[in-house]
Protein backbone atom coordinates (compact mmCIF):
# COMPACT_ATOMS: atom_id res chain seq x y z
CA UNK A 1 0.00 0.00 0.00
CA UNK A 2 1.69 3.42 -1.47
CA UNK A 3 1.46 6.46 0.76
CA UNK A 4 2.84 9.58 0.30
CA UNK A 5 3.42 12.29 2.84
CA UNK A 6 1.93 15.72 2.18
CA UNK A 7 1.94 18.34 5.03
CA UNK A 8 2.80 19.06 8.75
CA UNK A 9 -0.42 21.15 9.76
CA UNK A 10 -0.11 24.01 12.29
CA UNK A 11 -3.03 25.97 14.03
CA UNK A 12 -2.21 29.88 14.34
CA UNK A 13 -3.65 32.67 15.73
CA UNK A 14 -2.64 35.68 14.02
CA UNK A 15 -2.43 34.64 10.09
CA UNK A 16 -1.10 37.91 8.70
CA UNK A 17 1.78 37.31 11.72
CA UNK A 18 2.55 33.73 10.96
CA UNK A 19 2.26 34.39 7.44
CA UNK A 20 4.96 37.20 7.52
CA UNK A 21 7.45 34.86 10.03
CA UNK A 22 7.27 31.93 7.55
CA UNK A 23 8.18 34.12 4.67
CA UNK A 24 10.95 35.81 6.73
CA UNK A 25 12.30 32.08 6.77
CA UNK A 26 12.37 31.84 3.33
CA UNK A 27 8.84 29.66 2.87
CA UNK A 28 6.77 31.23 0.30
CA UNK A 29 2.41 30.67 0.11
CA UNK A 30 1.69 28.12 -2.82
CA UNK A 31 -1.84 27.54 -1.86
CA UNK A 32 -4.58 29.36 -0.23
CA UNK A 33 -8.23 27.76 0.77
CA UNK A 34 -11.20 30.64 2.39
CA UNK A 35 -14.10 29.12 3.48
CA UNK A 36 -16.35 31.43 4.33
CA UNK A 37 -19.14 29.49 5.69
CA UNK A 38 -16.79 27.47 7.82
CA UNK A 39 -14.57 30.80 8.68
CA UNK A 40 -11.34 29.29 8.85
CA UNK A 41 -8.11 30.03 6.41
CA UNK A 42 -5.52 27.02 5.14
CA UNK A 43 -2.25 28.93 3.88
CA UNK A 44 -0.44 25.93 2.31
CA UNK A 45 3.65 27.37 2.77
CA UNK A 46 6.56 25.82 1.16
CA UNK A 47 10.24 26.32 0.78
CA UNK A 48 11.19 26.81 -3.38
CA UNK A 49 11.19 23.31 -5.15
CA UNK A 50 9.13 21.74 -2.01
CA UNK A 51 6.33 22.58 -3.34
CA UNK A 52 4.81 19.05 -2.58
CA UNK A 53 5.86 18.83 0.84
CA UNK A 54 4.47 22.74 2.94
CA UNK A 55 3.25 23.15 5.65
CA UNK A 56 -0.30 23.99 6.29
CA UNK A 57 -1.33 27.11 8.14
CA UNK A 58 -4.72 26.66 9.54
CA UNK A 59 -6.55 29.77 10.84
CA UNK A 60 -9.54 30.03 12.57
CA UNK A 61 -11.47 33.29 12.21
CA UNK A 62 -13.37 33.64 15.43
CA UNK A 63 -10.33 32.40 17.63
CA UNK A 64 -8.79 28.87 17.88
CA UNK A 65 -9.43 27.41 21.24
CA UNK A 66 -6.42 24.53 20.29
CA UNK A 67 -3.51 26.84 20.71
CA UNK A 68 -1.35 26.15 23.31
CA UNK A 69 1.07 28.92 25.15
CA UNK A 70 3.62 26.31 24.16
CA UNK A 71 3.61 22.77 21.82
CA UNK A 72 7.13 21.66 23.11
CA UNK A 73 6.12 18.23 23.74
CA UNK A 74 4.86 17.80 19.89
CA UNK A 75 8.20 18.27 18.67
CA UNK A 76 9.14 20.54 15.66
CA UNK A 77 9.92 20.87 12.35
CA UNK A 78 13.24 20.65 10.75
CA UNK A 79 14.95 22.88 8.14
CA UNK A 80 18.21 23.03 6.19
CA UNK A 81 19.67 25.95 5.42
CA UNK A 82 22.60 27.18 3.28
CA UNK A 83 23.68 29.81 5.75
CA UNK A 84 22.82 29.52 9.42
CA UNK A 85 24.40 32.57 10.52
CA UNK A 86 23.25 34.60 7.80
CA UNK A 87 19.75 33.52 7.96
CA UNK A 88 19.57 33.69 12.10
CA UNK A 89 21.10 37.66 11.68
CA UNK A 90 18.14 37.91 9.40
CA UNK A 91 15.67 36.59 11.60
CA UNK A 92 17.01 38.50 14.46
CA UNK A 93 16.83 41.91 12.69
CA UNK A 94 13.17 41.31 12.02
CA UNK A 95 12.46 40.95 15.72
CA UNK A 96 12.67 37.02 15.65
CA UNK A 97 14.54 35.28 19.11
CA UNK A 98 17.02 32.57 18.83
CA UNK A 99 16.06 30.87 21.49
CA UNK A 100 19.24 28.12 21.09
CA UNK A 101 21.83 30.52 18.76
CA UNK A 102 24.26 28.43 16.11
CA UNK A 103 27.43 28.17 18.49
CA UNK A 104 28.84 25.55 16.58
CA UNK A 105 28.14 26.91 13.46
CA UNK A 106 25.49 24.12 12.76
CA UNK A 107 22.17 24.19 14.53
CA UNK A 108 19.67 26.67 15.87
CA UNK A 109 16.07 26.64 17.18
CA UNK A 110 13.51 29.47 16.84
CA UNK A 111 9.75 29.94 17.70
CA UNK A 112 6.91 30.40 15.95
CA UNK A 113 4.37 33.15 16.98
CA UNK A 114 2.26 30.38 17.99
CA UNK A 115 5.71 28.70 20.13
CA UNK A 116 6.17 25.97 17.12
CA UNK A 117 9.53 24.82 17.72
CA UNK A 118 11.60 25.41 14.07
CA UNK A 119 14.81 23.54 14.44
CA UNK A 120 17.42 25.16 11.72
CA UNK A 121 20.33 22.81 10.35
CA UNK A 122 23.53 24.10 8.63
CA UNK A 123 23.62 21.98 5.03
CA UNK A 124 26.65 19.98 5.25
CA UNK A 125 29.70 20.90 7.62
CA UNK A 126 29.37 22.99 10.24
CA UNK A 127 30.68 26.72 9.22
CA UNK A 128 33.50 27.87 11.25
CA UNK A 129 32.48 29.27 14.32
CA UNK A 130 31.88 33.06 14.40
CA UNK A 131 30.97 35.83 16.95
CA UNK A 132 28.63 36.85 18.31
CA UNK A 133 27.11 33.42 17.53
CA UNK A 134 30.18 31.55 20.09
CA UNK A 135 29.14 34.30 23.06
CA UNK A 136 25.41 34.15 23.03
CA UNK A 137 23.40 32.60 25.69
CA UNK A 138 20.10 30.26 24.94
CA UNK A 139 16.89 32.25 25.77
CA UNK A 140 14.16 29.95 27.01
CA UNK A 141 13.94 26.55 25.40
CA UNK A 142 12.91 25.51 22.16
CA UNK B 1 18.16 32.42 0.91
CA UNK B 2 17.75 28.38 0.18
CA UNK B 3 16.08 27.00 3.18
CA UNK B 4 14.95 22.79 2.77
CA UNK B 5 12.27 20.95 4.59
CA UNK B 6 13.73 18.12 6.57
CA UNK B 7 11.42 16.92 9.23
CA UNK B 8 9.05 16.79 11.52
CA UNK B 9 9.86 15.61 14.55
CA UNK B 10 7.52 14.00 17.25
CA UNK B 11 8.21 12.63 20.90
CA UNK B 12 7.24 8.86 21.47
CA UNK B 13 6.74 7.49 24.74
CA UNK B 14 7.46 3.41 23.66
CA UNK B 15 9.49 3.27 20.90
CA UNK B 16 8.33 -0.38 19.22
CA UNK B 17 5.28 0.43 19.49
CA UNK B 18 5.31 3.97 17.84
CA UNK B 19 7.22 2.59 15.41
CA UNK B 20 5.04 -0.80 14.87
CA UNK B 21 2.32 1.68 14.24
CA UNK B 22 4.12 3.91 11.56
CA UNK B 23 5.00 0.25 10.01
CA UNK B 24 0.88 -0.45 9.99
CA UNK B 25 1.02 3.12 8.23
CA UNK B 26 3.42 1.80 5.70
CA UNK B 27 6.61 4.25 6.98
CA UNK B 28 10.16 2.52 6.70
CA UNK B 29 12.83 3.29 9.19
CA UNK B 30 15.41 5.25 7.12
CA UNK B 31 17.91 6.29 9.79
CA UNK B 32 18.92 5.41 13.53
CA UNK B 33 20.85 7.17 15.87
CA UNK B 34 21.60 5.95 19.35
CA UNK B 35 22.93 7.65 21.91
CA UNK B 36 24.26 6.04 25.17
CA UNK B 37 25.81 8.84 26.49
CA UNK B 38 22.18 10.98 25.84
CA UNK B 39 20.33 7.96 26.70
CA UNK B 40 18.01 9.04 23.62
CA UNK B 41 17.24 7.23 19.89
CA UNK B 42 16.26 9.37 17.17
CA UNK B 43 14.70 7.10 14.68
CA UNK B 44 13.60 8.20 11.15
CA UNK B 45 11.20 6.83 8.91
CA UNK B 46 9.81 7.69 5.88
CA UNK B 47 7.45 6.85 2.97
CA UNK B 48 8.40 5.30 0.13
CA UNK B 49 10.45 7.35 -2.46
CA UNK B 50 10.52 10.67 0.21
CA UNK B 51 13.09 9.38 2.25
CA UNK B 52 14.27 13.18 2.41
CA UNK B 53 10.81 14.11 4.23
CA UNK B 54 10.98 11.32 7.01
CA UNK B 55 9.52 11.76 10.42
CA UNK B 56 12.22 11.90 13.40
CA UNK B 57 10.82 9.99 16.52
CA UNK B 58 12.62 10.96 19.78
CA UNK B 59 12.58 8.42 22.26
CA UNK B 60 14.47 9.30 25.50
CA UNK B 61 15.23 5.90 27.20
CA UNK B 62 14.08 7.11 30.64
CA UNK B 63 11.08 8.61 29.92
CA UNK B 64 9.75 12.28 28.59
CA UNK B 65 7.76 14.53 30.80
CA UNK B 66 6.98 16.70 27.70
CA UNK B 67 4.33 13.92 26.37
CA UNK B 68 1.34 15.52 26.18
CA UNK B 69 -2.25 13.53 26.96
CA UNK B 70 -3.37 15.08 23.58
CA UNK B 71 -1.61 17.31 20.73
CA UNK B 72 -4.56 18.35 18.62
CA UNK B 73 -3.57 21.96 19.24
CA UNK B 74 -0.06 21.54 16.98
CA UNK B 75 -2.05 20.24 14.52
CA UNK B 76 -1.34 16.97 12.41
CA UNK B 77 0.76 14.99 9.79
CA UNK B 78 -0.93 14.32 6.77
CA UNK B 79 -0.07 11.00 4.36
CA UNK B 80 -2.05 10.66 0.79
CA UNK B 81 -2.92 7.09 0.56
CA UNK B 82 -3.57 4.71 -2.23
CA UNK B 83 -7.13 3.47 -1.10
CA UNK B 84 -8.70 4.50 1.94
CA UNK B 85 -10.78 1.71 2.54
CA UNK B 86 -7.97 -0.55 2.56
CA UNK B 87 -5.19 1.23 4.71
CA UNK B 88 -7.91 2.11 7.45
CA UNK B 89 -9.54 -1.62 7.43
CA UNK B 90 -5.68 -2.64 7.74
CA UNK B 91 -5.07 -0.46 10.61
CA UNK B 92 -8.27 -1.30 12.41
CA UNK B 93 -7.51 -4.88 12.10
CA UNK B 94 -4.59 -3.92 13.73
CA UNK B 95 -6.48 -2.77 16.41
CA UNK B 96 -5.78 1.47 15.68
CA UNK B 97 -9.29 3.53 16.47
CA UNK B 98 -10.57 4.80 13.20
CA UNK B 99 -11.28 8.24 14.75
CA UNK B 100 -12.98 10.11 12.08
CA UNK B 101 -14.05 7.01 9.22
CA UNK B 102 -13.71 7.91 5.55
CA UNK B 103 -17.51 7.92 5.43
CA UNK B 104 -16.89 10.03 2.43
CA UNK B 105 -14.49 7.61 0.60
CA UNK B 106 -11.95 10.59 0.98
CA UNK B 107 -10.61 11.55 4.19
CA UNK B 108 -9.65 9.75 7.73
CA UNK B 109 -8.11 10.74 11.29
CA UNK B 110 -6.32 8.47 13.41
CA UNK B 111 -4.05 9.07 16.37
CA UNK B 112 -0.16 7.22 16.92
CA UNK B 113 0.02 5.74 20.64
CA UNK B 114 1.37 9.19 21.61
CA UNK B 115 -2.07 10.60 20.10
CA UNK B 116 -0.40 12.90 17.75
CA UNK B 117 -3.10 13.44 14.77
CA UNK B 118 -2.73 11.99 11.15
CA UNK B 119 -4.93 12.34 8.90
CA UNK B 120 -4.78 10.01 5.55
CA UNK B 121 -6.10 11.41 2.26
CA UNK B 122 -7.41 9.42 -0.53
CA UNK B 123 -5.46 10.17 -3.75
CA UNK B 124 -6.98 11.73 -6.37
CA UNK B 125 -11.66 11.23 -6.81
CA UNK B 126 -12.86 10.04 -3.76
CA UNK B 127 -13.84 6.61 -4.06
CA UNK B 128 -17.34 5.38 -4.25
CA UNK B 129 -19.26 5.95 -0.83
CA UNK B 130 -18.83 2.09 0.65
CA UNK B 131 -20.02 0.01 3.94
CA UNK B 132 -19.67 -0.26 6.51
CA UNK B 133 -17.94 3.13 6.35
CA UNK B 134 -21.27 5.20 5.64
CA UNK B 135 -22.36 3.70 8.39
CA UNK B 136 -20.02 4.76 11.30
CA UNK B 137 -19.82 7.37 13.71
CA UNK B 138 -16.67 9.53 14.76
CA UNK B 139 -14.47 8.36 17.81
CA UNK B 140 -13.39 11.01 20.14
CA UNK B 141 -11.86 13.83 18.55
CA UNK B 142 -8.40 14.07 16.15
Amino acid sequence: MHLRYLHTMVRVADLDKSMHFYNLLGLKETRRYDNEKGRFSLVFMAAEGQEDTPIELTYNWDGDNQLPSDSRHFGHIAYEVENIYQICEHLQENGIVINRPPRDGRMAFIRSPDNISIELLQVGEPLPLEKPWTDMNNIGHW
